[in-house]
């Protein structure tokens, strides 16, 4: 019997509009077939989620046919059929035999398939950030045709600019870890483990809210007392002690699409120190925020928010944001000073406000959001405060 | 402030065992240093299970020095501190600068700091396949001094024999995904939605059980009807229906170590065909494991199943395992016919007896062991019965 399509987190109008902006620039760049091979490149074409990229596979867009074709493990084949808006014969299952196999493996099976389409002698690109040397190698030798091409962060660039779809799965998102965030104000308690806290913020981003449950769990970070410098450890087997701050960053998950938050908490009153630095970081947020704009650049965000930030005597290192998406960062535009992105209407980012200062000394604050036709809408609906416990 | 040192996994005696065997395997190979870069193996040879591993870090380990070193981003240094068992001296963070940077990037960093401690010309060693080539580039461009060596899965095999210790880990990880899959027994009902039942086990895998709490979260596959053919979608946004079957796979981790779990579920009475397979898949098991002992080879485990399953007219064209450790699979053994891995005591593996036969029916089935002196040693304690809801 055959596996039916499962319900389709968009339109196929949404995925045919995504690939024309991918074929157009294929067509610019006189590509033929492009083989994707980032995960979440391969989602926002298809709607497929299913994790199977830990071994070989590729949507294979080509400008000769609107839809793409997924070449995958044959036991992924049936998850491809029932996720991706593509028809069925589109999808192709290579054989077992090339898992763990040294001498040939599932991207001899892509470009096999590619080689029988009358690709061989084409001008054929990869994603070769994702790939490992050895693969490109592999694509150029089976290639006897043109050079094997870069596309680069291309598809990411085009990810950048959501649709208003992609944006009400972001606000979904959002709205899942706001639930997840005010769960934590619940169970981070003197006494409690940091582990069972865990539990219940992590149970929360699974069931959603309001009927909308999260379709899956990004990475989840609770550093309390003594790891609020360390950023990415998800939780120890310590309990809370009143005293203790704990900087917690979560992420809700629709259907890939990612939306983070980063709160700060203190078990008792905040030491002056961190009650001084959330003054300046909310008025380093309030002025970044108040400099997005169509037209603005990440470079100017970050200006705003680095130069208040200052004047409250304290400075951040890192970054402070990146463009964010399906499953999480995009590999592209950075709110860092100089960066050159110019800002357009619904560019989503993750202003990620975390700061490491110290050793013994971190803080947590975050708001991702949207840029409007005029200004900013950001996704969550928290307040910006230390959350006192 | 200084970061204090956390609570360490293993004594340092450990780790020190540990990193004989890989400098055993340097002097072997006549390499001087090495960039241990795969983030299980980091694990392995310091402690390390913080997620910083998505921008460039290294572990480096020299022959004259008795501790590695580690350089990561600056931001991520002080859980390195906290959680690696060697001096902070030994750990150096690389500037902002150096992320999101096209020109310059950590591994220009782990480069000059190698440079600056005088391997220049030494012959160095790298994990090719954890990088890109054009890393891999880099490493060949900065280094005028001999070529640079692929290390391969050189210490993914060292890690392939546990000790008593990793042992210990591994049983405690096991219980965890007992304690879930019980959980799953008492959530996965008709009229429930997916993910509900998906945040119950998600919980019991974080709280963990007699107060051994989960130290991460390990991929869980929740693949109910109409998607039992499909392997690797975490839950969907369904609700279970009387009649339907319920595939569930997942595992416990303790500090990195994960042992993994798959049973059946059936709302109702199981269909003839379930029933069938199962009796099969069972027996298949533990034909498979009685072939374990030291001296036999995974593939003599392998044609124990596949011979034994065959005669209950079924086939799984899947491998049935694979070295399990330092999170999940280990690149290196598997339970497939011909695979000439000679057994040895205190390997362990997961015997993965999951089988998507056809479209529209798949079955789920697994135990995690270790090979003992004689024989075999399961970790979980549960029955190996499709559990009937």
């Amino acid at each position: 019997m055959a596996m039916p399509k499962g319900a389709q987190a968009f339109p196929r109008s949404e995925y045919l509009r995504r690939l024309t902006a991918v074929k157009g620039e294929m067509e610019r760049r006189e590509i033929e077939v492009l083989v994707v091979t980032v995960p979440a490149n391969i989602t926002y074409l298809s709607g497929y989620t299913s994790k199977s990229g830990y071994v070989p596979q590729g949507l294979i867009v080509s400008l000769k046919d609107e839809e793409p074709a997924f070449i995958t493990r044959r036991m992924d084949a049936p998850a491809a059929i029932h996720q991706m808006f593509v028809d069925r014969s589109r999808i192709f299952g290579y054989p077992e035999a090339l898992i763990a196999n040294p001498d040939k493996d599932g991207w001899d099976a892509i470009m096999d398939i590619l080689i029988e389409s009358g690709f061989e002698n084409a001008r054929i690109a990869v994603e070769a950030s994702s790939l490992q040397g050895r693969t490109v190698e592999k694509f150029k030798t089976r290639s006897s045709g043109a050079p094997i091409i870069d596309f680069g962060n291309t598809i990411s660039w085009i990810r950048g600019i959501k649709s208003d779809l992609e944006i009400t799965a972001m606000r979904e998102a959002a709205a899942i870890a706001d639930a997840a965030m005010l769960k934590a104000k619940e169970v981070i308690l003197p006494g409690a483990r940091e582990a069972d806290a865990a539990a219940e913020i992590t149970a929360t981003l699974i069931r959603g809210v309001n009927g909308i449950v999260g379709t899956d769990l990004a990475s989840l970070y609770l550093c309390a007392s003594p790891r609020t410098s360390t950023c990415h450890i998800p939780w120890a087997e310590d309990v809370f002690q009143l005293g203790s701050q704990v900087n917690l960053e979560l992420a809700g998950v629709r259907h890939g699409y990612t939306s983070a938050l980063m709160r700060t908490f203190s078990l008792g009153e905040p030491s002056d120190r961190l009650r001084r630095l959330h003054e300046g970081e909310v008025a380093g947020l309030e002025a970044a925020l108040a400099a997005v704009k169509p037209g603005a650049t990440c470079g100017d965000v970050a200006t705003a928010f680095n130069t208040t930030l200052q004047k409250y005597g304290f400075k951040k290192e890192s970054r402070c944001g990146y463009a964010m998406g399906i499953n999480w960062t995009e590999p592209t535009a950075s709110l860092k000073m100089g960066d050159p992105t110019i800002l357009r209407p619904n560019m989503t980012f993750h202003l990620m406000l975390g700061n490491w200062i110290d050793e013994d000394f971190g803080y947590a604050l975050s708001e991702t959001f949207r840029v409007t036709e005029t200004g900013v809408e950001t996704f969550s609906s928290l307040p910006r405060d230390i959350f006192q416990i």
